[in-house]
């Protein structure tokens, strides 16, 4: 068989590793240059293949394509783009293949979350039905630590640390002011519906007296009264305060403490300022002097506290995706196995598409306090290794060196427009 | 002349690296027995003098002394309280002239800013009145680089650095997920009335494509109408916008964005949430899809992103201080003298607290573009060399490893209550 060239695309929300997974795609189909000839990457994802708007890898330089590794952001754009059904939308799934076909496209590794592994599987399918049947891959990315069957995502790790680094250094901040300014300190995290960010804050401290004192998990009701309580408690106790709050925290009834009303290209609520909200819930009951952050893109762009484990996860992923399909493995998805907590010991293997697309995996209530403000030793022997290790990239002048890419472009072939 | 106990305080908001001039004072003191037998740290700032609470430092180990330098937060407790001018409380003084007496305090070390730079300058003053002369030492400290005279001021360099750093990474991120989700990414960062930590934003990029494409000065009047219209040249330019805006940003009649009302110790309005603030005036009249960061004391316990020449520095004031202080100088401040910019040199000298009490550095108008949404190649040339080289804190299972103290207190020799 003549070597066929390979589509990679980044897809959904960034994250600090998600180009040392671009990385160990690229490294790794170069060394196989016999059966893939090029790694095409779309711009801005799978809208690049749609409108036939591609990226040649094979024109950036081995060094550039190594320093993908310590770069945040998506090297080549993502898109918040989900392909609808088959029956809705065929005319996508037909463009998709017509532009692979013409470019000699066999391999399709898409770089995402739960979404894209259910696009990535309906390509897989499809392709072989329109004629030009096509290896499908999806290769794990999300900050929200939310697929199915893999221990954890690439990603999430980061963002754990980010997280847990963040928490520990401003409780540090709060408890040497608290005596006479803020008691009360507020960190709003991401984790739409998942609390796996959260909780890695709850790494920061491991003693009743650290911080955070509080974590408000969306997959635990927000008990107005409880929460009030151990606020109070805990300014009286240790002085101060320090929450970590998901941005998805919600009532009982099912409503985010800070709907915001709007929704994204998913469809999904957006959210935003859940902090506000509960500093305003604490200044009213309790009159207590508050500060928040809003940590926001600051989280999963933060590749200057990559976790080393994450950036190595990343890189393996992308690595694996490229053996599966060289060895003829369709429709699957690298995921990461636990092998040992201590030492920590992971390996990875492959598991279906049909497994993982479109399932999400919540934080398990095992994880979780009884109180429902922390975390349990089983959620940090969890957590914990996913921080493990620092891995700085380089530094010129004080701001860390990110590369700068060529990105040309691939040249068209159909030359008819596509409008997504 | 036997040997003299020191005090030292820490006071107001505390920065990443404060804790390294602690290190530099109470390290040099060590080397000085025969003059200054213990150095006593105030438990909360100067109210652990007022309330006879005071820290021996000399029951810490070399070792834990010398962690002191990676440690953020303030190891000692700081305070916001300032004392009040000696006719309107002159009760205050007497009292902390009669615990320094009791207790064999000849030396007197103040890290603040410029309210603490007031009240060391009285206490040098009045001590010799009441017949306890105490050498009377400000140490700056503040991450708003407002004091004057110094050309820089320790805590400075590691908040830009962060704020330089995050700015970089969290436009890339949104850089790559422009063409379909978020157009406008809003930093908000720290700064009541000088643009310096805003400006430091400004070092993330150096051509016009690169972020931060705009940045909101306490020094601009904000000018909706050009805001917006740049917003919309961004976006359609670069796909995207990022705009770093200072908590001080304030309309032409002076009131501030984010007026919240509420007024801190000092009298000082207190702000929080300019970030919503502008971008709800960018969905109302532009309606780009937007996020909004905000860094609140993340920025200023980065300890994990500090700068190296910040740290040197933070060192190098509290030394200087002890070293000026045995030579018999008082009611001075060690300042930082800038040599070159390129390459970056500087050294210590000393100038009179009179010059620097109650006085604010501004960023001046050579620093910020035309346009007022930028920094001039001088404010660049300022800026860069204070975020130079990483100085990273040692990390245990992911998380930096900051020390513990023991915290043994003085014994009180009064015995006499005092309410603060």
């Amino acid at each position: 068989m003549p070597a066929m060239n390979a589509f990679y695309a980044q897809s959904g929300g960034v994250t600090a590793v998600i180009n040392a997974t671009a990385c160990g795609v690229i490294e790794t189909a170069r060394k196989h240059k016999n059966k893939i000839a090029n790694v095409y990457a779309g711009n801005n994802g799978i809208i690049g293949a749609l409108t036939e708007d591609m990226i040649n890898t094979n024109r950036e330089s081995a060094r550039t394509i190594a320093a993908l590794k310590h770069m945040p952001g998506g090297a080549f754009g993502s898109a918040r783009y989900k392909l609808k059904g088959i029956e809705e939308n065929r005319a996508e799934y037909e463009r998709l293949i017509q532009v692979f076909k013409e470019h000699d496209i066999g391999y399709f590794f898409y770089n995402g979350g739960n979404d894209s592994m259910d696009t990535a599987h309906k390509v897989s399918l499809i392709s072989k039905k329109l004629g030009h049947p096509v290896i499908a891959l999806g290769v794990p990315k999300t900050v929200d630590n939310d697929l199915p069957v893999t221990d954890n995502c690439p990603g999430f790790g980061s963002v754990a640390k980010y997280v847990a680094v963040s928490t520990r250094e401003a409780a540090m901040d709060v408890a040497s002011m608290a005596k006479t300014s803020t008691k009360v300190f507020i960190l709003e995290v991401m984790g739409r519906h998942a609390g796996w960010i959260a909780a890695a804050g709850g790494l920061a401290g491991d003693k009743p007296q650290d911080a955070p004192h509080i974590i408000l998990f969306p997959e635990v009701p927000f008990n107005k009264r409880a929460f009030l309580k151990r606020v109070k408690d805990c300014v009286h106790e240790y002085d101060y305060c320090v929450i970590v709050v998901s941005e998805g925290a919600r009532y009982k009834n099912g409503k985010f403490l800070a709907e915001a009303g709007t929704r994204d290209a998913f469809g999904h609520a957006q959210l935003g300022g859940v902090a506000p909200v509960v500093a305003q819930i604490v200044r009213d009951n309790l009159g207590f002097k508050y500060h928040y952050a809003i940590a926001d893109y600051l989280q999963r762009s933060a590749r200057h506290i990559a976790s080393a484990v994450d950036v190595e996860q990343a890189y393996a992923v992308g690595r694996e995706a490229v053996r599966y399909a060289l060895a003829g493995k369709t429709a699957v998805m690298p995921v990461i196995k636990r092998v040992s907590d201590s030492p920590y010991r992971w390996k990875i293997t492959d598991a279906p598409l049909a497994r993982i697309a479109n399932k999400e995996k919540m934080l398990p209530a095992r994880y979780i306090t009884k109180d429902g403000f922390g975390i349990t030793a089983a959620g940090r022997r969890y957590l914990e290794p996913l921080i493990y290790g620092e891995d700085y990239p380089p530094y010129i002048n004080g701001l860390p060196k990110y590369p700068t890419l060529k990105n040309v472009a691939v040249k068209p072939k159909l030359g008819t427009k596509f409008v997504v």
